[in-house]
């Protein structure tokens, strides 16, 4: 047996016999259809599609863990799959594979009122939770962009737009059920809502994108609806201004549940999208949760803070038609960016620093973009001093698409030299890759030594993170 | 060079070419004398004092990086301490070793107004931090009943009475610096306030007792003081009552401060031990942070929710010396409940369970302590389902001590089975890895990994979570 380190792409082993082996177990939850596979490695980037070898249609956890077996057997690679709105190439199949469909463990498994939790299989997305928890008076707040699984969203620490006041998905993940490289069930955490017994398992999986384990079930923690929720928007002479406003809303325990800036680029783009005439300023869109009387103490308190620092026109409400009206900027934003150029690719891509840093970060970016000559309206979670940037890019022109990796590499390089980050929501997957070493220096073979304990073979999500050096053996046949 | 392992104390290595070496390099900073020694074997419970074979005083990161060196190259044990106020047998030392005394790592190394954020080193205590931010208006919230040191808490994952409103540090801490097991020094983290880029090396840190790496520098989140504080007190007529009152308030999303249950027998402790004449029956004190109004309003729903469950005598102030005058008996537990039986020593075990099972828990334990004819009081974090015993036991009685064994056991078990955890704060140690396989079942092959991935020496705090088998070789004889 002949093993090789290898850094690029391989020759993709063969596979047929893993292949055959996964045939005779699932018959038709099993495809090896081209299209299939190509909507399976699924990337939302410039990144090229690496399509797995074969999707298998997961019924229950017992299939994640039948499957995974027989793939640590054969050596080969396999990545869980939720509903593919990842940002970063995490679901790409570089050295093929197995792709592993979650959406039918869409189960919500148990709600306790009582303790606020609830359990849920990963194919749950977070709308779909929302939706059964419409009676009950509970909510869960994790908001990425996307219509994300609960699963995926597990994978890549997802936050978004609540996260300043309910935290992300590090904050409210009490239990997970990961199905490990050998193929085992593995429960990590409980149902308490702190411990102090062992080593923080839930936490190193979250946030791992797959490559440590595959979510088989996931127990969360709810928040009571508040009596009463503000929405309102104000706009800014500059991006300093705002984020002077933001720090100081931060500072003064104001417990704002929402707080979102738009550069004027966005306002501008959203004005045409949908036909408004909001002032073309940078612009914070926030919300209050709570009491009647706490909601206007909040906004209140709010105006006082922005009239320091130029802010104007705040208007807001608790009248719900009203409050969607004013947001609607906001939630038309990512379509209305790329309807500034149609026939463009929107890049997303984001990062995050101390909120102390955030308005250079943001000027000296739309300043990288502004001597690009390119497009790329920026909108922030500023009271976690992250925030996005949305690149329209023709990524057909390798010109273009250079500039536009130029400008995101400067940016995660900016956040990490902020004591920041490359990514605060969307991961590393393939994109970020290479800003691993700076952000990380000689903390990774930790990560690494990690990786290989739980996963020795390396065939959990393969080429993610970091660029693996993938050990690839000969696959020996195996009996059927 | 032969391998053995050992699950019980085995004969002990002889260190003395590991201790001729740190001498060499350290100098006057190590002592070997018996006392010192012994003062940093250091345990709260009635396990026998183990004592490190030597006491390194470490002056800064770069000692202790040298020092872990050293005893990594002679596998000789390395136990951090902090200032001894651990509760489970963490800072002893049963296969001998080194332990590195962290108290002149105190500088708090910056504050950062804007971000709310610190950066201290681990030998500052939760108090010297707090005292050192008086003028800023923030504050660091996590509050352990010790003064314990920062180092310390990371190390346990403490929390306190605060956590049902600011977490706990696995909630606080942004970014460590840690020296790994091979002497290297790290960081984990970032001063960001969210990341999704890689495995979170901090939170797999946190918790895990000084087995993976030791604290050299914390990143902290800190928080602004609230413009008000109203604290109270009310009664009820049984535990069962307190908790409904309790899940309510957490449910109605009431932003409570602080929520803590004393049993009637801690209240009768509290009215003999300071001349009280509080109501003798289990009795919530409760603080409200926010504006003057938003304080008023949460008083005024609390008042409304406890009248649902028979809560009376509900009394609130927000003038500070009032509030302390209220809040006397919560602080003053320990030592009133030590006084009911001044010759015993004062055991303190914790559990936690899903709030929904907290009166039931309470309740069964309060039935064995009965049973069994000994006294432990209770007092609870009840907002996050946490609770201690403090059983007052003649540690020099065996029978006694296996009984209060028992009910230590019995309550873990319970715990557990209740689907939460067998220690909330206090951590494993080597008090509680007899529950560890019952909580965590085929997790621990997990975490055992990541323990050999990151310290293949088990020089890290062995014999710490679990019952660790140490491979001994004969130390070699090496070129100082």
């Amino acid at each position: 047996m002949i093993s090789s380190q290898v850094n690029a792409i391989p020759t993709k082993p063969d596979y047929s016999a893993a292949i055959s082996e996964l045939q005779a177990q699932f018959g038709e939850q099993l495809s090896a259809n081209l299209t299939v596979c190509e909507q399976h490695g699924h990337t939302m980037t410039w990144l090229a599609n690496q399509p797995p070898d074969a999707v298998l249609t997961a019924q229950d956890k017992h299939d994640v863990a039948k499957a995974v077996a027989i793939c640590n057997r054969h050596k080969m690679p396999v990545i869980a799959f939720g509903i593919g709105s990842s940002l970063e190439g995490q679901l790409n199949a570089p050295y093929g594979g197995l792709s592993i469909d979650m959406h039918a463990l869409d189960a919500i498994l148990q709600v306790n009122n009582e303790d606020l939790t609830v359990t849920v299989q990963p194919g749950v997305t977070r709308e779909q939770l929302n939706h059964y928890l419409r009676d009950t008076g509970l909510f869960f707040p994790i908001d990425p962009g996307a219509n994300a699984s609960i699963g995926g969203m597990v994978a890549t620490r997802a936050s978004g737009t609540n996260a300043v006041r309910y935290g992300t998905m590090k904050d409210v993940v009490l239990a997970l059920e990961v199905v490990t490289a050998n193929g085992e069930i593995v429960r990590t955490g409980t149902r308490a809502k702190k411990s102090a017994a062992g080593y923080d398992l839930t936490r190193l999986m979250i946030g791992s994108e797959g490559t440590l384990g595959i979510v088989t079930e996931v127990t969360l923690k709810l928040f009571g609806l508040s009596e009463c929720v503000g929405s309102g928007l104000c706009h800014f002479p500059t991006i300093e201004d705002a984020c002077q406003a933001v720090m100081l809303t931060i500072q003064m325990c104001l417990p704002i549940a929402r707080i979102e800036l738009l550069d004027a680029l966005q306002v501008k783009a959203c004005n045409q999208y949908a036909n408004l005439d909001l002032l073309e300023t940078p612009t914070l869109f926030v919300e209050f949760h709570g009491t009647e009387a706490s909601v206007r103490e909040q906004a209140q308190t709010f105006n006082d803070i922005i009239e320091e620092f130029g802010g104007t026109d705040f208007v807001w409400d608790t009248n719900e038609a009203e409050r969607k009206r004013l947001w609607q900027a906001r939630h038309n934003a990512y379509h209305a960016s790329s309807a500034l150029r149609p026939e463009a690719k929107a890049l997303s891509t984001d990062a995050c620093v101390p909120i102390s840093r955030l308005a250079e970060c943001v000027s000296a970016t739309a300043k990288d973009i502004a001597d690009a000559g390119m497009i790329g309206p920026m909108v922030g979670h500023v009271g976690d001093g992250n925030f996005h940037v949305l690149l329209l890019v023709d990524t057909d022109d390798p010109v273009e698409t250079a500039k536009a990796d130029e400008i995101i590499g400067r940016l995660a390089i900016r956040a990490i030299e902020m004591d920041g980050t490359c990514t605060g929501e969307h991961g590393i997957g393939q994109g970020k890759q290479k800003y691993m070493d700076q952000e990380h220096g000689n903390a990774i073979p930790l990560m690494q030594a990690i990786k290989s304990a739980l996963d020795p073979n390396n065939i959990l999500n393969p080429g993610k993170i970091w660029p693996q050096p993938l050990v690839i053996e000969t696959p020996q046949a195996v009996e059927v």
